[in-house]
């Protein structure tokens, strides 16, 4: 692993990390920020996953997470959203496929099965990594993202409920499989046989029996991305099935923006707190 | 006045507007926050600058005042650097001087008199343009900024402590005219004679007997500038000669950076707050 940089912030550590990925084949950036408290004792981890077009930076330069998590001492780890680099296949000119668009699953398709491999990366190489590098109680882990990063923590916690305390997002796209901005992208990576997408699709999931012990989803009702790409309401309607507790809050007014994020930022990183102990 | 953007935000707008302006001679980009008090009746204004090679999304972007300006009700407004625009001389590959670098100054010298002209813009074209299109109390005005900026809000301070309530900065340039990364840019936009260059300098308006109440000054004591550019102790020591009380925070171990500026920014706009009743 190495030091990109490190910058003191709200009493801790920000700091950008870069290491050689052996599930995505290639180098990987990460953001990871370490609260004072770190000093005294392992840290609970919360894992922010971002939306489409977005690396490490955005929620890092965006989010306003440092003075909660200082003062709540939160480990809060920023994944890239994709492989990136000269030898991986991409599309330069569509933001909803290739880099920026990994969408936390692992490809079975060529030529993306070498390092579309962001669910393995997310679930398996670097918790391993931040767990041998960083202050961290491995045993207190949440997890949250925005937008497709809202579909990561989604979909990895129905996939991983054992290893998260709490799962949260912001403005998530609930069903992937079905929306106009998600579904070609699935095709390129899992093929044409949609029986195979259902493990990276939250309504899906829970239809098939995942569960999570509840949910915290923040949307705006001025969001361009609401009636299309987002539908929270679906989510509602397969946890209401399901009997798994969703706390859906629609915020009159707000985008799709970090000035949506930013906002109720303080309320899931606190909701994250109460669980993580 | 144009409406570039508008983006709900801590209860509030942030909003992006550009404009004609006389003074510079070219179009200029700002952004204003609005916090949601505004609904009931007039707020105060804190003016932001900002530093060398920043607009005004920096802060907007990453200064992480919006949570607080909403909870004390005051309106923030974040200018421009400098003017910019096709038809405005720049030395393209010079950060310091030029578009990004205006240091808040009224040119001189050719070919730079016609848009280098950012303390009039500051001073007088766009309070008059904010005055007439946001909810705002023009008798309760302070201004803060950083670097760059931290040198504008202090000269513009002392140069209308009439207008002002209040003032800090950030890690501030206190005496440009000496300063390595700032002469170069002084002696080009005001020619060679360097007593005109003392309007434009914060020590030495103090010197020649420009005051103002009080100031609040926090610098990182790791920020990479302070040895050279920055140097705080001779604004100490121009406060003190001239009895003006000045509160300077040296801060352990923070950069030059917004992970800084965020981490007082609270400090900064309860303290203006405090003064703007």
């Amino acid at each position: 692993m190495k030091v990109v940089s490190t910058s003191r912030s709200h009493g801790g550590i920000q700091g950008v990390y870069s290491h050689v990925s052996e599930v995505c084949a290639c180098d990987m950036t990460f953001a990871v920020f370490v609260p004072p408290q770190a000093k005294d004792r392992p840290l609970p981890v919360v894992w922010y996953l971002s939306g489409l077009t977005c690396t490490h930076a955005n929620v890092m330069d965006k989010g306003e997470y440092r003075r909660l998590a200082s003062e709540l001492g939160l480990v809060v780890v920023c994944p890239d959203t994709s492989p990136r680099g000269p030898d991986v296949p991409d599309e330069k000119d569509n933001w909803q496929f290739g880099c920026g668009a990994g969408f936390y699953l692992d490809a079975t398709q060529e030529p993306y099965t070498k390092n579309y491999r962001m669910y393995s990366y997310i679930a398996e190489e670097l918790p391993a990594l931040v767990a041998a590098n960083f202050p961290v109680d491995m045993s207190r882990q949440a997890i949250f993202g925005h937008s497709m990063g809202g579909h990561g923590a989604l979909t990895i916690a129905l996939q991983n409920p054992e290893r998260f305390k709490s799962c949260s997002a912001f403005a998530p796209i609930v069903q992937p499989s079905t929306a106009g901005w998600s579904r070609p992208a699935f095709e390129k990576y899992l093929g044409p046989d949609e029986k195979s997408w259902r493990t990276y699709d939250a309504t899906l999931l829970i239809e098939d029996g995942r569960r999570f012990a509840e949910f915290l989803v923040d949307q705006g009702t001025a969001d361009g991305f609401l009636e299309e790409g987002l539908r929270p309401w679906l989510l509602e309607e397969a946890c209401k099935k399901a009997r798994i507790d969703l706390t859906l809050n629609m915020r009159e007014g707000y985008d799709h923006s970090y000035n949506f994020i930013s906002t109720f930022m303080d309320d899931h990183l606190r909701w994250h707190a109460r669980r993580l102990g």
